[in-house]
């Protein structure tokens, strides 16, 4: 799984009719300590995660493994909203 | 799933056989903004895009979970047009 | 999938028993006009593609949605020749 | 598989129900002497390793071919603790 | 698939247990000639591979494709020792 920020969106009419009343985040990837980098991606967001959230998702098939996105073709899913994260016994992000 | 842009199209005779019937259309990432960037790739188109259109695609077996591509040799799908996308609270992108 | 350069063949004698006759190319990623780049991988011919054709590659289990490919331990497969590439309007490929 | 250092854990309240009860750790890749770099990821932990252990993970669906990891939308999982590494004959690495 | 030269070898107690009696060896992709570069990987090994071969690899569900991976969590699979690499008409490999 990658940690991932939750830093936008998406809107769309015309999509596959598997994907309608899912809602579709834009995410960056984050190091350990939640700082985002890189390009951006989309997932099907599970868990009623926010704008600035730090979660979880998981790829490829495995994103296909939720009540939600079964036989859906989505290849992202959020399936967890980080509260915090220890790197080496130390605190390095909790959730505000 | 990545945002990327429709950016060409692809004409082949000699392919698989499931493949017959099939638009395949070039496409190249772009960042949440729509600005593309880095190699192209070709996915199989289901929602009718256009050139310059901004979309979804889904990589992988999830490429294969639409009605157009079930059991067809295609890693990658175009499932969602992109009516606009919003970062932070400000629109960043709106198809025109 | 990608848009990839056949540039070559591997030999092999000592391989899974179910590779026995599969045509198995070297090929090099290009971009959108066929110009090559980056690291070469390795796919399954399903199309008779020859040294020099550009092709498209699907990758992953999508690789073992063809008759030849089925429950192989493949994870690429060419399944279409390129005949034109067209960008912006413009044919920026042509098979000769 | 990649090899990968084990440097971190994460706390997750809410999250799919499949993953109650799963041991996230965070982890970075490492190089085959053990030596860690680049950005970190997540897999469920199914050995029971520990913080500075150097593990192996397996991606994609694979990641749910263990007992534990069966039907769960993960799509990394560590399968295995690494007593020592032997590069051209030496030992590069063995687990303290 | 990937052309990888086999570099180690690894040795693991705590593991899954349909990694029982299974090899895993330490690889790096290399290119057409043979020349690794860039960060190791492990896969198990079906063909009885030596340190220095060369060899083919397919990752992810492909991987589970051999008769000693079915149902078995890992993500890389040697499949193929390489005789010989031709790249544009000339024998750029020859096993020695």
């Amino acid at each position: 799984m990658l940690i991932a920020k939750v830093i936008g969106t998406t809107v769309s009419t015309i999509k596959d009719e598997k994907l309608h009343g899912r809602k579709l985040l834009i995410l960056r990837q984050t190091d350990e300590t939640g700082a985002p980098s890189g390009k951006p991606y989309v997932a099907v967001d599970t868990v009623d995660a926010g704008i600035g959230d730090l979660v979880l998702t998981a790829a490829g098939s495995s994103a296909r493994q939720t009540n939600i996105t079964k036989d859906t073709p989505v290849d992202a899913v959020i399936m967890s909203i980080i509260d915090s994260l220890e790197v080496d016994g130390k605190v390095v992000f909790r959730k505000s």
